[in-house]
């Protein structure tokens, strides 16, 4: 064992829990490349799912939503190339039919799946496509093909993003995996932000769903591409019991082993998919450090991570740290502008800009030399209270406009 | 008499309205260029402002902000290229200082004078420089020194915003003017949206900050280039009362009218502000209509003037409904889904994309030379209420990349 209580499995993935299987085709949504995933588990699994904040949501954010409740889920049916939002009537049909598609080739019942769609806005779903894909994939079912479900979300990704961790509790090797596709919008009409996790730990019914939403309140919720919500965002977690521990509860040390594990597992695949964020040269992490509430903590690292004038000026390498304090002004946290330290750190150094609100005379050279680095951090100490945050950017770059101003594809 | 009941004043600026005087000069804050302006009224003025609501204020806001409860107003001296922005206690005192040689040279207490700043931000004032400024400025004031004072307020603007506009009040004639230079944070390290109003109209004292709130809430509140609210943004009206018209109020016929001129006023000159965004080659009018409240159709419109991913479709002359829809869904306001009418217009035609929230199967080739135009409106119908508001923004191109990932000039 590591420092950390969980190791990470080489290659692991959404199938290296157990009792997890998972197939990506091929079934030309897309003009090219695997388009239509599944993910089976053997057994029934606890479900729950985070979903879109928009007031737009796509159909299979609706169908998904409407089955979490009904019951235990097994299946789970992803396609990329068409996001099934903006389709009306026909859009739930459609999701409602590739929910009863999967139940069929699976031999489940309809409520037992979920659907998730990412790509284009407004297009009905060619549903014969959908079909064939489905059919497919359920025949090619492995515990070997997490890597082409990760590979079948993607759009505009350019590498499929997953990580697996294993952990003992209770005296049991519990594993925990998942996959996860593009941030933000991130492409002409291309949507979504989708992640899947599957674990083989038996966990509170009770409790899923909030440490799904706490690992994801520091993961997926605190990065940012473009600052866009799309309307297909969804996170799950599907957690079969097949590990055999005692069941992991919230507020036992077993349960928060559980948790940090699961927080490090979503924080890596977010991580990834700001690396990969369209046009990215750097990836940025943003600190904030004594805040007054956590609340406060994430809104001035959101604000700054979202600023454009602050990813423009990473791009340029360039130490501007007047426009990192005027996001923070306005982000809505409770500040003091006369306590903020701002500084920045990479593999090339650390250099402090401003202090008590106030800019320094730093080392321009150096500072240059920081933004030089492919990874930066910039930290901001706020020095009113004690909560901190962390949120993950990229840079904003000549790319970004290129990509975004093209035409639908 | 046009169909308004306003006049435009032909090149006309913060000096066409009775009794105000203006200059603008060069004292090499910058490198080059006028960077100092100065706005005198002949008598004691009316004044009220509007300020920045980012928590980290400049020096200059929150001396001005005080001198606007301490009493009456008669001169205005505002620096480009340097905002006394984070610059701690001796920003303060050099911003109070400012005042003070403002006030001596016009034979003034320095609480009669308003300062402004707008440029790097984190350096202190080179005071000397100020010093020498605010000199000659005093000894150049002129009835005709409007465009020199729009042309000493620029940063990275490519051209000055003026405007000035007569109206009747009973009887007499009164004149508005104003200038104003850029928005958002448009420079590396530089800041700030500053507007500036003259008037020689007689207004109620207490319904002077109503007129202009309620102006600037459908103007300058309603433009984005990037944003980022800036930590200097400012916009002052000085009412001198020389007209010798009936005091205009609030709610009266005659306060109306003049209401309605001073929003045409501001909103052209907000309009200039965007036109002139960094990189900006199209200029974008955003119409929500039928909104449930007016702050609803407010919240819609810009969050889709903000969307970087709405502003590089424009850019890119693609009609990208799915990014507009997605927008409205994000931004707060109240909708249905099923009710969201989308269509674009400009000088080339118009043409609907979407109804009741659904694509259209519309005409491709239509869109595209309608987006090829360099003034487009997008219309938003919610259809769900009566209100309406209007936004606008510019569109994102490589040279907002370029000029903002440049280094602090």
């Amino acid at each position: 064992m590591l420092q950390n209580d969980w190791q990470i499995i080489e290659a692991g993935g959404i199938t290296s829990a157990l009792g997890f299987q998972a197939a990506g085709v091929a079934c030309k949504i897309k003009k090219q490349n695997k388009d239509l995933a599944l993910i089976y588990s053997e057994v029934p699994a606890l479900a729950a799912g985070v979903f879109t904040t928009n007031k737009v949501k796509a159909a299979p954010v609706l169908i998904s939503q409407k089955h979490l409740v009904e019951g235990t889920i097994q299946g789970i049916v992803v396609n990329s190339g068409n996001a099934n939002a903006c389709t009306g009537q026909k859009g739930l049909e459609d999701a409602q039919k590739m929910t009863q598609l999967a139940a069929e080739a699976l031999k489940l019942k309809g409520e037992q799946v979920l659907v998730s769609s990412t790509g284009v806005i407004g297009f009905p779903l060619p549903m014969e496509k959908v079909a064939e894909g489905i059919k497919a994939a359920a025949q090619e079912l492995t515990p070997a093909g997490g890597l082409a479900a990760a590979e079948a979300i993607m759009t505009t990704d350019t590498f499929p993003k997953q990580l697996a961790v294993s952990l003992e509790i209770g005296g049991k090797k519990v594993t925990i995996g998942g996959i996860a596709k593009g941030s933000g919008m991130i492409h002409p009409n291309m949507a979504t932000m989708l992640g899947f996790v599957t674990t083989d730990a038996a966990i509170a019914k009770e409790d899923l769903y909030t440490m799904l939403k706490t690992a994801i309140d520091q993961s997926f919720n605190m990065i940012t591409v473009d600052g866009d919500t799309s309307t297909n965002d969804m996170v799950v977690i599907l957690a079969n019991g097949l590990a055999d521990n005692p069941t992991s509860k919230l507020g036992t040390p077993e349960g928060e082993k559980f948790q940090a594990a699961l927080n490090f597992l979503t924080a890596c695949l977010a991580k990834d998919v700001v690396k990969d964020g369209e046009g990215a040269t750097k990836i940025v992490e943003i600190k904030v450090e004594n805040a007054l509430t956590q609340e406060d903590a994430q809104k001035a690292a959101m604000a700054v991570a979202t600023s454009s004038l602050v990813k423009t000026a990473i791009f340029g390498e360039d130490a501007n740290w007047g426009r990192i304090i005027c996001a923070v002004g306005y982000s809505g946290a409770e500040i003091n502008p006369e306590k903020i330290d701002i500084s920045l750190a990479s593999a090339a150094g650390a250099e402090m800009m401003a202090q008590d609100g106030q800019g320094l005379a730093f080392d321009e050279a150096k500072a240059k030399r920081i933004l030089e680095e492919k990874e930066i951090t910039i930290l901001i100490d706020l020095q009113i209270g004690t909560e901190k945050a962390v949120a993950w950017t990229c840079d904003f770059s000549y790319d970004y406009v290129k990509i975004n101003a093209s035409y639908r594809s």
